[in-house]
């Protein structure tokens, strides 16, 4: 049976303009990769309602699971919730079971739980809450879609609490081998042993640096011992 | 008038598995902005031929410009350059001018220019090509999408060189605020400011290190005393 797939999209104008550098999409691709869910496809689209629910509907029909990031805040530019209920046909409100998890945390540190505040706890009628050990405000579960904070310690914490209730496949296991030769070289060999290994995917990642170049050669698979096999033939075709 | 948009399609197994962070978003990303482009969306795929001239044709017919990365080398994951000629319908094969340049760089290293090497010739009809000072093996544009080398200090010659030849906007300029405040007091008044400038984008990011947390509120547009005005606003409205 082939591994279960997955998307993200990533939502924030900051990342598209430059300003900040995106962390999450690593995180979550070794995660996935860890899980045996093949993540097939990220998009970054930017703080814009219609982009945002096109690109949700258009990759929850797509893929089997979607994970959102950024967007869920307090503050005029977080309109990811709302986009999203509005994706899926749902009401959305601020909902009384992430309206006390807020109130609880604010009352402990004696803070207002003000209008802005509350709009963290607006969810689609229809959502499960995802908990956030970090910063309380929740994230939430609709339908195959995990909607996720941007602030990466927020956004790691929620992965690690919604991987485990998703069905994963075999993990996908790697090897690289290095070899300091040009592509063009090692394409020919390489060509044939991934026709020979129609199982296996084999990539070649060239490299320059300080005036070497060579390219790390990875093979992926879930069979351990038909990698090794694969890979030994390839380290055999270039002798150090 | 809006400024000109772009979008980007990364092309890679390596970014999706995790293996590799992507570094080329986030370089072209703060070109653009200083070039007055306004990047509005990025989407990462897998090497396969669907999936990539899916991408290409839907993000050509929606931006004015867009730039793809990887997938342009020697080896048989190689594919980005077919699946171009195929979203645009155009015939490809090895051509005389990308052929030549190879041919003229491996005749002067003493390295032969085998079939793998030849497939870096592979350039659709109607494609300009594109430049590369650092390992020779062109890139190309078609129509509104210009293909470019996934390795970045090719990638960033080859936008060098791209991007003077495109018609920019207004280079947006932002200021940024470092507010230790939570965002839930900031939301207010920045939610006020953003109604009262329409024409200034205004996203808060926020912060927690070391047990201190704040938010960053940028603020960008194309008028710098706009800006300054607004941004002397918010920061009357947060006295540290």
């Amino acid at each position: 049976m082939p591994n279960p797939t997955a998307a993200m999209l990533v939502i924030g104008d900051e990342i598209l303009s430059g300003r900040t550098r995106d962390a999450n999409m690593h995180h979550l691709a070794g995660q996935l990769t860890e899980s045996g869910i093949d993540l097939r496809e990220v998009r970054v689209v930017s703080d814009d309602p219609d982009a945002i629910v096109a690109a949700v509907k258009a990759l929850s029909d797509a893929y089997d699971t979607v994970f959102t990031s950024g967007g869920i805040g307090p503050t005029h530019d977080d309109i990811t919730a709302d986009c999203i209920a509005a994706a899926f046909d749902d009401p959305i409100d601020i909902r009384a079971d992430a309206r006390a998890l807020l109130q609880a945390h604010y009352d402990k540190q004696g803070t207002d739980l003000n209008a802005a505040r509350l709009r963290m706890a607006r969810i689609p009628d229809s959502a499960t809450l995802i908990d956030n050990p970090v910063s309380v405000a929740p994230g939430f579960s609709i339908q195959n879609v995990h909607v996720m904070a941007g602030v990466p310690a927020v956004f790691q914490a929620m992965v690690a609490s919604v991987l485990p209730t998703l069905t994963g496949g075999d993990p996908l296991i790697s090897k690289t081998l290095r070899i300091e030769r040009g592509e063009g070289d090692i394409a020919g060999p390489l060509g044939e042993l991934a026709n020979a290994y129609p199982a296996l995917s084999m990539g070649s990642y060239p490299y320059q640096k300080d005036g070497k170049y060579g390219a790390n050669i990875v093979m992926r698979g879930t069979d351990m011992a038909m990698l090794s096999e694969a890979m030994e033939k390839l380290a055999a075709a270039f002798p150090e």
